[in-house]
């Protein structure tokens, strides 16, 4: 048995981490910029990076390296270093060449593609850093973009054996399939003593329904970036007490980031069940966090099932219109061929659909297949997010 | 040789076609609603219907009768008959069973979904239809929903032999990836004597390169029909001649309902060249007309090729940072690593955006593949029609 316990610190509160987030001049009157990550110990690291093949140049800097352990992370906001050829990536080696006293660092940037890093205000940014500091939630400001609110969790992970670990993350974006320039970045930060192999293997794992499992606009960045640090400083581990806390964490910061979607009023779950497999269930519930007709609707709190359903037909799963239920919350306005969607019912679903959170379930009715996803709405705010970002 | 020569006429151009489009009280204010086309001599039909599962009742009715001749097509719009089950399947012989001496009469619905047909309008309205009638702009009229202008084209083809055929369509909608319940329909007609296997194999080819070849937001709709009826009537026919006419039908009408997409100011091309084989360039191009990173920053007439760069990265096509080339019409911003987007380049890239029509090329440099696709923006304008639709 093993308790997970909320506690605030968020990647400071993993014993011998240190953060802080400083303005280096990158954005507008003095906001914060600029972020670092740095431990006492060496870390081992497990990373998950965008599947986008223009790939920005802080990850092709990660991926030159090999197998190595890092106590320190350079994080800027702004400008994500991407498109940005051999010259991008020189950048990083000379602004990297500035940090004393650590051990292969990184870097990792979000911003507009295809400007180069102003190297000069980055290496003048530096000497703000001290890494006595644990400010957290300053490194998780530092590291916004079109973000609206900063997002960081932690938790105190307690074993049977009296022994103790703890994991904490911040995170910005909105969407591992995120929007805009403001790619998903998420780092997490642990003194429990995990192996590299396990620890990769649990990323991947808890990944899929967490940060895979949340959509904005259906859009894969350059910069996309989640980063689980261990330090081992607890000395402590049990790996299923380790693996739910690291979901407990992403899955909060999954939805942080939709709830935080560009413009985005709403946070969705569609619940698919009865699929033919757990895979099938995962298309369809993605094909419905994905859909702009679905994601406007919502906007529109328009209980508009008929949307759902095409939705649902036209993901590519297997799926029939005869075994087919869809409910708005515990509202079912379409089951196996029957409508129950009078103006009365219409009415009680719109009035779900005003809420802040709500869940849209389709069951398919063909076997057990399921799959979570998350999502959120799209109205004028995003166009006007997006119609403008540049300027 | 052949001549392919603009005329007037649409569907009504090619000999022996009749029809109409009437107001059976489906829409308000007495707005055309319903439309029939047809013929004095039976046709061979070639069709392409949705890949939605839940393919609507109308579809189900053309799939239920195997293999036939038609002479008549009833067309509604406002209700598309679609996840109404058996009833709705019921509702179609009904209806059809009052349109009398036709043989094998087939119905298209656009519009809603999951509501019933209103039977008793539409049977009163079919004895408004009469069969003497050429009015082909009035049934394009009465097949639109959020629609802003009616959509047909027609054309005389002149074979060397003296002979010569027509052929002609209407069209509504605004892609076969298409928006709102705004399902995508074609009708075609021709008095070609072509031969039933030879005009589906040509519809199906043509098909790719134009309803295919567009996107105004990637949903696919329950109804989306594209049904060419050809009587014969004029005994001539010619492959070569026949493909061509269809493909500057289709082409068109591709290209009308980009334009006419919901809310769109800007009908934009996105030529890709250089792709490993053609398919890859398709993936290229479809991601790149898909993306709503792309078709906001039109929107905002925004040269953000960074966002160009990033969809081609993130479509999954083979592609190489070093190897790209990006440029809006003919003013090139991105070459193999080099920028060139300076503040002079970039005001003269918003130059072009503000036209509107105008091309975003994508050279990969890797092969030979090519394709060419067709989008538009999406603003304000489109959130307004998607969140308001059924109300």
């Amino acid at each position: 048995m093993y308790n997970i316990i909320y506690a605030e610190g968020g990647i400071c509160l993993s014993e011998g981490f240190y953060a802080d987030g400083i303005s280096a001049g990158l954005k507008a009157e003095n906001a914060k910029d600029m972020a670092f990550i740095y431990s006492e110990l060496e870390c081992e690291i497990a990373s998950i990076f965008t599947t986008n093949k223009m790939y920005a140049a802080p990850i092709k800097h990660f991926y030159a390296k090999g197998d190595f352990k890092t106590n320190f992370v350079l994080i800027n906001s702004k400008n994500a270093n991407a498109m940005t050829g051999k010259a991008g990536l020189d950048d990083i080696g000379e602004i990297l060449s500035n940090v004393k006293n650590v051990v292969n660092p990184l870097m990792s940037s979000t911003g507009v593609i295809g400007v180069r890093l102003p190297k000069e205000k980055i290496i003048n940014g530096i000497k703000l850093f001290d890494f006595s500091k644990k400010n957290s939630s300053e490194a998780a400001k530092a590291i916004m973009t079109t973000d609206t609110f900063s997002k960081e969790i932690s938790f105190k992970v307690k074993l049977e054996n009296e022994k103790s670990f703890n994991i904490g993350a911040i995170a910005k974006g909105a969407g591992m399939i995120n929007p805009a320039m403001a790619t998903m970045l998420c780092f997490i930060t642990t003194d429990a003593k995990v192996s590299k192999d396990e620890m990769q293997e649990l990323l991947y794992e808890v990944t899929k329904t967490t940060f895979n499992a949340i959509s904005v606009d259906g859009d894969t960045s350059t910069n996309d970036t989640v980063m689980l640090l261990a330090n081992a400083k607890s000395g402590a581990y049990e790996r299923e007490a380790f693996k739910e806390a690291l979901f407990k964490v992403m899955h909060f910061l999954a939805l942080e980031m939709v709830r935080d979607g560009e413009g985005a009023t709403k946070l969705v779950t569609y619940k698919v069940t009865g699929a033919k497999n757990n895979a099938e269930a995962e298309v369809v519930a993605k094909a419905l966090s994905d859909s702009l007709l679905v994601k406007t609707a919502l906007f529109g709190e328009d209980p508009n099932w008929g949307r759902i359903a095409s939705t649902v037909g036209a993901s590519g799963a297997e799926s029939y219109e005869e075994k087919l239920k869809i409910c708005f919350d515990n509202l079912c306005v379409y089951d196996k061929g029957q409508f129950y969607f009078d103006k009365e019912m219409e009415d009680k679903c719109a009035i779900v659909m005003s809420h802040k959170k709500f869940t849209i379930s389709c069951d398919l009715g063909i076997a057990k297949g399921e799959f979570k996803s998350y999502g959120c709405d799209l109205g004028y705010e995003y166009v006007k997010i997006n119609a403008d970002y540049r300027t």
